[in-house]
């Protein structure tokens, strides 16, 4: 009688972003999985994504999977609304390499916590654009009402910084585009970009308490985990895992702004990757 | 005796800048030298550049240089305050094309207007870091005080069409970014980005009519006109010239967004240059 075997994987699990934003859904892949590789690559010498359009996004996310790829890793997590959005829809983006965005597991979730089947939805212009959430909802849940606004200064506040929500400009500007959805009486709100749960302190204040907050790249963690489970590829290190950064802008730059990401002073590795090596 | 010639050049005047900023320039351009042909790059694929490390805008000002030297340009005007400040204090940047930034031009008028030798300067984050406003301002007037701020999220507004005078979040950002330089009683400020003319209006309210605001891209092209005058190199054509548009990004995207730059519709011919180009 053969032995029963429990295949495992000890490669690392690949996670990229459009900048940092991505490090929120780092935050909870090392709170689920603590002893997982990681390999994230933020591409801040290029962000933002979500004001461009939908070809130069495309041509990003394939440089930045392609990047990714050569890291062995056993998936790939486009931990990016945007790219999300824009290419999520594409079969297989990563080939033969196990990959999810953050739309369907953001729309699974939101799903099951919606009693009203009322759902916001806010994301960057070209998220909002590619009706991608919408879609996906849809799909679950015929007879959903999707609401969805795009917040296109939600990303340079976060990255210069502007998140107090007692600040009259992030109350000015969440008022402004959460007030469409709000007036809805949505019961669930999707963050459909992995910047914004920097802003979630403003933004439950304004929705109320109520409403039910999905942060995107959560919720791409929590299905990860659930995906290595079921493809037996979750690692069977004993000791807590690594995490290597890569960023195609300056090292110091990244690791001086990921502290607000990730809650804490930042003290891991960067490398840099060069613009010649993305585009080669 | 020889019959006596005066030089002239058709070629065109290439400008760029990481987005449709430069048009503030290339505005004043058509003004000064209406029958002038002109080549634009806006690498909208890649802005905002002011965020960005040194090493990575330089690497982009090098290929935007690139790129507009193969239109056989006969001069270079880089109308991007971010680049001008990075790459302008480099010894002929476009080798043996003639070449400037918004820096010099911006700070000659400047001095020219200060009574009290206090001047403010505003600019990108990387602007203001890289200290060039300060550098040609005391080269000029070694007396001159000089108040700077950076302003980091003053372009994503603009790009956001957030720039009403009577905005709420437009008056509470200008204050915020401002009050540092008002409270010095400067009686100059330079808007050291092409960005910032479409902010005029709520700046000038804010800094008060004794303050003189002046517009980088403006002074840009007329420092240009006298350098092209000078070297006998303006044209002799007695049409009204033409300007062509590139951009890194969507063309249409460039079409649609371009009408709040220039003040009126806009009814120019984009072409769409892709990455890979500008790398190679």
């Amino acid at each position: 009688m053969a032995e029963l075997t429990v295949e495992t994987s000890d490669k690392p699990i690949g996670v990229f972003d459009s900048g940092l934003g991505g490090l929120t859904c780092v935050m909870e892949l090392m709170q689920l999985m603590p002893n997982e590789n990681i390999v994230y690559f933020g591409d801040t010498a290029r962000i933002p994504y979500g004001t461009r359009s939908k070809e130069t996004i495309t041509e990003y996310a394939n440089q930045d999977i392609g990047f990714i790829k050569k890291h062995d890793v056993k998936m790939i997590i486009a931990a990016c609304g945007t790219v999300s959005s824009v290419v999520g829809g594409v079969k297989d983006p990563a080939g033969e390499v196990p990959f999810t965005g953050v739309v369907i597991p953001a729309v699974q979730t939101a799903c099951a916590a919606a009693r009203n089947g009322r759902i916001g939805v806010i994301g960057t212009a070209a998220t909002i654009r590619s009706g991608a959430y919408g879609r996906a909802i849809r799909a679950i849940r015929s007879d959903a009402v999707v609401l969805g606004n795009s917040c296109p200064l939600f990303v340079p506040m976060v990255e210069s910084g502007i998140t107090d929500k007692n600040d009259p400009v992030v109350k000015s500007m969440v008022e402004r585009y959460l007030s469409p959805i709000r007036n809805e009486n949505v019961d669930v709100l999707i963050l459909g970009c992995t910047h914004y749960p920097l802003l979630r302190d403003a933004i439950a204040d304004f929705m109320g308490e109520d409403v039910t907050l999905i942060s995107s790249g959560a919720a791409a963690a929590k299905y990860a985990m659930n995906l290595l489970a079921g493809k037996n590829l979750l690692s069977s290190r004993k000791e807590k895992g690594s995490i290597t950064y890569y960023t195609s802008d300056s090292a110091e730059l990244f690791a001086q702004n990921a502290q607000s990401f990730i809650g804490r002073s930042f003290t891991g590795e960067v490398r840099k990757v060069t613009i010649d090596e993305l585009c080669s």
